[in-house]
This record gives structure tokens, sequence and C-alpha cells, in this order.
């Protein structure tokens, strides 16, 4: 049986050439059937032209939608005024359940703003979150949530966080018992700000592998298989990232083609750069989930390419077959109730 | 004349020797006079003998210091148990004006939290902030503050660190009209935290060039000259990078050494990562400097060799020419009172 995914046709900065041609990759490679949402007159005849060229029939639909929501627009505005952009008409689909999933390169925040609003927040979850599959020198990936601004979290939102990466962590990544992290600036248990101290205190009593405090450079040492921070701190933390890694690359460019002589040095520094891209690159990974909404959507990033996209409708499948939003509302359900600032929806009706 | 600057000889991973070989070298290259603080028993013959080894008379003092704090030591028990510690006579030095500044390469946390007790507080600075220089795209510098563990600021010590920050890229790095930037989760006004909002209202008040909001990236950018966070923030983004430059280096070590044979792979990995740390170390940079306090205080990294202790010298020496401390401690004298949690110490006598 053929999974059903909703891919954003327009969401990449170069789209919609990296979702035709990333979804025909998917469909080649994998167990899906793709829903190409975006506008019809478009696509028709390049989705046609493309499966010509490679003479094959394959299970990709497109479903019309006449507007989409740019790259730089900002999220609130385009979210309310463009009633059936990409984005929506593709997270309706998986309202529906005439798709198990949904995959965008388009706007982040436009993406979590219209998932949020079209499929509604986990019973038990007051903000859901973006996690981030980051690698590390082990080898093995690293959860880092939430990274989609949910800024002035309150300590119950980390702790919601937690559970969130670990499940994900467990049931679609496969550690068998995630180690899970605060982000902080100290290793000890007292060090930290006011939130991850009072994080530490509702974490001790999750049924998960807590290990404490963990520091920025955790995010890459492998020492951790979940690292949660508020979305402030995990924004900063990733863009800190992107600009390190671009400085770093730019600076080792330089250094080798100085190294050896100017021509050498470049082609070296070509190959190394492709195979190091290709370990570090996010789009490998698949795009970030959306952690805590009632459906699955994964957003990925803008520069995405035909493998980044087909990756991203792979990340989709695997959350869908792994339930991980089932498996989250049952989490949620069953958790004793009475933190003080959380949603008290599990209590006896009086 | 020699500027005199007080330096822990028992500061670094391997110290003595990197400080005493520094002082040497500084004294040799430098306008300055070293005070070397430390046990003199043991510091004494090394002295003599690494001065006999290149026959030079140098201005080299021995200050004597029983104790030491320790790299792991817990800063606050350490600071108030060791009252003969090499950090707390050195920093002496500088309270009595026999020293126009003081440099470690030590316990971080040690550093700041004795220099805060033995110097104390410029007024109206209701906390001193540790600020780093980044190296950038552009090739300009990028002074970071807070990154000294300053949590749960309010908005008027982000002002403070912004006035601060200021002046340093003004004085010392001798940058005309630094743009500074407060770091956020979006360029625009509207975005970030409470802390930053309320912050970015009281930063267009100040008579400096403010840019408003900038991202993570821009540490390494080059489109600020100084960024303003709180201190877990600037934590968290400082040794994210640490964890990312290594993940990064590791990464492309192995990519090199697959792209061409292992030999000439490691070879050229080896001369390109020496050039490269060069640029982006930053031992080479000279330290952080912890600014608000009533002296010059420069912290340096734990592995800092011969040349990164020179350095340190170099920039407290500095610091002490730019006499940086008269003009914040003039800055903040002459600016408006009235901040509802700042100190009211400007208001005139009733």
């Amino acid at each position: 049986m053929l999974i059903d995914i909703a891919l954003d046709a327009m969401g990449s900065d170069k789209a919609p050439e990296p979702e035709i041609r990333g979804a025909i990759l998917a469909c080649r490679s994998l167990n899906v059937r793709v829903h190409l949402v975006g506008p019809e007159p478009m696509l028709r005849p390049r989705l046609t032209s493309a499966l010509g060229f490679i003479g094959a029939r394959l299970p990709i639909e497109i479903v019309h939608a006449e507007e989409h929501i740019g790259m730089d627009e900002k999220a609130a505005h385009a979210v309310r005024t463009k009633r059936n952009s990409s984005m929506r008409i593709g997270l309706r689909l998986v309202k529906e359940k005439a798709a198990a999933g949904f995959f965008t390169a388009g706007n982040t925040g436009a993406g979590m703003a219209t998932a949020k609003m079209v499929l509604s927040a986990l019973p038990g979850v007051d903000r859901p979150a973006l996690a981030v599959v980051m690698p590390t020198l082990s080898g093995s990936p690293c959860v880092l949530l939430d990274v989609g601004a949910n800024v002035d979290c309150k300590p119950q939102n980390l702790e919601q966080f937690a559970i969130m990466g670990e499940l994900y962590a467990r049931s679609v990544l496969r550690v068998p018992r995630p180690r899970v992290g605060i982000l902080s600036v100290g290793e000890e248990d007292g060090k930290g700000n006011d939130l991850t101290r009072e994080a530490t205190e509702l974490f001790k009593r999750l049924p998960i592998n807590f290990i404490g405090n963990v520091e920025g450079r955790d995010i890459y040492s492998g020492n951790a298989d979940v690292i949660v921070c508020d979305g402030f701190v995990g924004n900063v933390a990733l863009k800190t990232s992107e600009g390190m890694s671009r400085l770093v690359r730019e600076m080792l460019k330089a250094s080798l083609t100085q190294t050896v002589t100017a021509q050498v040095g470049a082609l070296l520094s070509r190959r190394a750069f492709n195979a190091f891209r290709r370990r570090l690159d996010p789009s490998e990974y698949g795009g970030a989930p959306l952690l805590g909404v009632r459906g699955v959507c994964i957003i990925g990033h803008g520069s995405s390419n035909d493998r980044a996209i087909m990756n991203g409708i792979r990340v989709a499948s695997e959350f869908a077959q792994a339930r991980i939003n089932e498996r989250l509302e049952r989490e949620f359900s069953t958790r004793p109730t009475g933190h003080p600032d959380g949603p008290a929806t599990h209590l006896p009706i009086q």
C-alpha cells in the first residue's frame, strides 16, 4: 500500500522544479503517492514533460492551489490573507486524512502558523515545537528543539518539548533510550537561568533518560540524543552554527588554495567540500518536523534541491508510519495533570 | 615609559611555561613590564633559566602568590576560600595602581568573580560583562557580549552592555562608528522575546549607531561591529560555535583524506588547518575583556600558548592605554538617570 504525502509544490527557492523532480525521485524509490499542491496550469505541463522524459507512470497527482506564500512574506499576514495557499491546501489534505503527511520547503514561519491553524495542537500540547536533527562527531544524530521561535517559554513548555523530542528520537530515529539534556551554560545542576532550573525539576520527574544540563558544544558532540531549549535560544544556536559553518568553509577554502597551487587547491577543496556538504547538509536529514500538531508536517530548507525534497517526503512518510502523533496523544493523555500553568484537559467533568 | 601588566602565572592548562615564555615574548616586542604572579620558589628558577637561555635582561618581576585556582574548581567556592590566589593578588596590583591591567588564562568564572570582588563595578554598571571578539567573513572583528553568563538579564543590563561594547569597539578596536545590534530571532523590529523587545526601546534612545535586531549568523557575517545579548544566549552561541567548528574540521579532514591519497591528504589538511587556526583561533585575538569593572581585566583561554599569553598582555596594555574605564565612567556618570531598575547614583542629594 502506498503512503499518501502532500507536497507543497511552491515551497523552495527554485520551486516548482526541485519539487517536481523530488516527487519523481521519491515515487521511484519509496512507497509513496505524492500529491503535488500548487497551480495546476503551471504544474501540469512541467510534470508531464518531466515524466515523459523518464518515460514513467508514477503515482503523482496534482492538487490545485491558486496561491502560494513567498519566502519573504510576513508569516502572520500571509497566513491570514492567502486562504488558498499551497500550504493551507496541502495541510487540509492531512487534516481530511487524504494524506498521511505534508512537506514544504517554504517559509518556515508560515508553514508553522498554517499547520497550527489547520491541524491544531494535540491535546496536552500548549505549543508545538520545531525539531531539527543535527549531525554529531560520534556519528549519531542529535535532536534539537525548539528551533521554531517559541520565545518566552515556561518550564512546562520545555517539559512538553522533552516528551516530544524523546519520542521522536525513539520512534523515528530508532534510538533505544535517548539521552535528553537541557541546553544551559554549565554542566552542574544549579547552572542556568530561571527557566532551565525550573524545567530541570520537571524533567527529573519524567519517565525519560534525563542527563541534566548540556552546553552549546554538545549539540555537535554526540553526548546527548535530544537537547531541549526555548525557541529563542534554539534559533540563535542554529543560526550561529550556519554562520560559523560558512565562515569556516570560506577560511579553509582560502587556506587550501594558499597551501598548494591555486588550481590544485581549488580542485581539492571543491571535492572535499562536496563530500563534506553531503555529510553536514541539513537537507540530507530531510527537514524539520513540527511536533505536537494533529498530523505530520515537515518543513525543509528553502534551498532544498531534488534530493532534499525526496528526503523530506521520506521523513514525512516515516513519521506517518511511526504513528508518532497517536503515540504523543497517548503519552499526553496518560500523564498526571496538575501542572500549575498547564491546561487541565484531563480533569474529570464536575 | 613601560606599562605595568600583572600576569597570572598559574592560569593556563600548562602553566607556568606558556606564561613565562609569553611574558618574555611580550617584553621583547611590547612596551610593557610584566609582574608574574605565582609561587616564587617555583617561578624563579624557571624564569632565570628561560631568561638565561635567551641571554636577556627583561622587565619581568615575580610577585609571590602561594595559591592558585584550578581550572575545574567551582568559582564561587575557590574565590571565597583561596585568599592568596594568583588571581586575587594580580588583581590587587591593579586595584592598588601598581599595574595598569591584569591578564589570566585561568578559570573564567573565578577570574570574573575575583575581578568583581577586588576591583568592584564601575558606578552605573549593574553587571560587568565579558566580551569576545569574533572573526567575520568581512575580515573586520565583531564584539559579542555578554558571554560571561550573566543570566536572567533585565533590559537595563543589555543597555549597559551596549554602551560598554560600543566604547570597546570604538576606542580599542578603532571602529569609527560601530554598528550595534541586538541578537534576536529575526531582523524585523517586533521579533524577539520580551527582553530584546524592551531593550530595543532603550537602545533607540542611546547615542549609538543602533542597527536593530541581528541574527545568530550575523556573529560571523560582518554585518555588525557589536552584538549584544544576555549571558545565557551569548554562552550558548559561543559554545555552539566551538562545537560546530570542531565538527566541521573533523569532517573536512575526513573528506580531504578521502579525496586524495591518505598521506597527501593528511599533509595538506595539516598545513591548511594550521593556517586556518591562526586566523580563527581566539587566542590570536588576545582574550576577552571583562567590561564594567574598575580596572583592566582580560581573560584568555585555558589552552593559551606563549603567543596567546603575549597577545593577552598586549590587549591588557591596549585597554590601559585607551583608558576605557575612565571613559566608561564618564559615559555612565553623564547619562540621564531614571531607569526604573537602574541605580539612582546620579540623583542630586536632597
